[in-house]
C-alpha cells in the first residue's frame, strides 16, 4: 500500500498492469470513468473487450465467475448450488460480519471497546467454524465445496501471517484449531489455489499500513506450512 | 510508560510510592541526586535507612539480593554458587546478548536488517535453551536453581504476552517449545514468583509504547496458562 493506494509491480513477484501499463489502481478506475473520485479498491473484474470495469466487489465477482464463465472453463464446479443458496447467504453474512470483516474491525479499531468487541466476535466465529467442520466437514456444507469456503479461505490463509499480529487477533492462531487447520490445508491443496497465495506479499501488504506499523518492519514469522 | 517515563500507581493493581509519595520514577532519581539528568530506569534498589539509591542495574541487584540479604531471609538458596560462577557468567552473557536484550533489539530495530538479525538470534537462543533443558534439566544448570534461571524467567514469562506481538518475535511462541514451557511453569510455581507476574501490566506496559503501537490498543490475547 502506497500513499497513492494500490500499486502494480515494483515488488518481487508482483504483477504489472499488462493491459494499460498503469502504475496505480486509481488509474484503472479513472480509465473506466474519468470523473471517478472514490476509493480505488481491489479486486476489480475488467472486461478487455469493452475496455470497462465490470465489478469491484469481491463477493459479487465470486458469484459472477461461478455463474457466467462456464464457457471458459472445462469443469462443472458450482459454488452456489440452488439447493443451498439460502443457507449460503445466511452463513456468508454471519462470517462476513464476524470474521472476514471482524478482523478489519479489530485491526482498525480506534477504541479499546471497539477492538475488544470485534476480537470476541472473530474468535466466536472461529469456534463456530471449528465445531461446524467437526460436525459437517470436510467443507462447511459437507461434501459440497461452496463459495462460503472460498470466502473463508481468503481470511483464514492470511490469519496467522497478518491478522494475528498486526490486527491483534491473537487469542489463538489458526494452527491452534485442529479442524480448521486441516480444512485450510484441504482448501490450499485444491487445484489453482496455492498459486494465488504469497505469504511475503500478504505480510508486506499488511505491515505497510503506517498507522499500525510506523517503523515498517515486516515480521519474519510465523512458520507456516500448509502442505505438511 | 508515560511521556514522563515510569509512573507509580494510576493503573489497576499498580503500586504507589509509599516512601515519598512520588508520581514518577525520575523523582526518585533526583531525590537521590538532585543533579541527575540521565534516564530514570527500573528496577531500583533503595536503602530506606540512608535514603539513597543502592543500585539500578537488574543483574547487579539480583546478585546483591543473593549475597547480602541472607540475614533477612530464612532460606539458604544460593543462586550464584562458587562452583558454577564462571559458567553462569558465560551463559548469562550469551543469553543477555541473544535473548534478554535480543527481543529489545528486534522490537526497537529501525531497519529490516537489524530486526532480521536480532530475530534469528532470539530464536537460536530459544532453540539452545530447549535443547539444554532436554539434556540437563530441570534447570539450565541441572538440579541447581541459579540466577541464570531467574534472568531467563523474566524474559520468558513476557514473551508470548508481549515480545511475540509488539516486538515481532513471532517465529514461535514459548508455548510451542515443550521443554521451555514445562520449565517456565516450574519457575512460575516457585514460592514468591507468581505474585510478581501480572499479565495485564505486562501487556499494558509494552503496548503503551506509542512509536510501536500508535493507537494504544492492548491485545486481549493470547491465552496463557502457566499453572495447568
Amino acid at each position: 500500500m502506497t500513499s497513492q493506494g494500490w500499486q502494480f509491480g515494483d515488488y518481487p513477484g508482483a504483477t504489472e498492469d499488462h493491459l494499460h501499463n498503469y502504475r496505480y489502481m486509481h488509474e484503472i478506475y479513472t480509465h473506466h470513468d474519468p470523473d471517478y473520485t472514490g476509493r480505488a479498491t481491489v479486486p476489480v473484474l475488467w472486461d478487455k473487450k469493452t475496455g470497462a470495469m465490470v465489478n469491484n466487489e469481491s463477493a459479487d465477482i465470486i458469484r459472477m465467475l461461478n455463474s457466467s464463465f462456464g464457457a471458459f472453463s472445462n469443469n462443472s464446479v458450482d459454488l452456489y448450488p440452488a439447493s443451498l443458496q439460502r443457507e449460503i447467504d445466511q452463513l456468508n453474512k454471519y462470517y462476513y460480519d464476524n470474521f472476514n470483516n471482524g478482523v478489519y474491525r479489530a485491526g482498525f479499531a480506534t477504541s479499546q471497546e471497539a477492538y475488544d468487541e470485534a476480537y470476541e466476535q472473530v474468535f466466536a466465529a472461529l469456534d463456530q467454524i471449528e465445531e461446524r467442520l467437526a460436525a459437517k466437514g470436510p467443507y462447511v456444507f459437507g461434501e459440497q465445496l461452496t463459495e462460503t469456503d472460498v470466502r473463508l479461505f481468503v481470511t483464514l490463509v492470511r490469519f496467522d501471517a497478518a491478522y494475528h499480529g498486526i490486527f491483534k487477533c491473537n487469542k489463538k492462531r489458526i494452527s491452534d484449531y485442529p479442524n480448521i487447520s486441516t480444512y485450510l490445508k484441504r482448501l490450499y491443496a485444491l487445484p489453482g489455489i496455492s498459486e494465488t497465495v504469497d505469504f511475503d506479499h500478504i505480510k508486506a501488504g499488511y505491515y505497510s499500513l503506517g498507522n499500525l506499523n510506523p517503523n515498517g518492519i515486516i515480521p519474519r514469522g510465523p512458520e507456516i506450512d500448509l502442505v505438511a
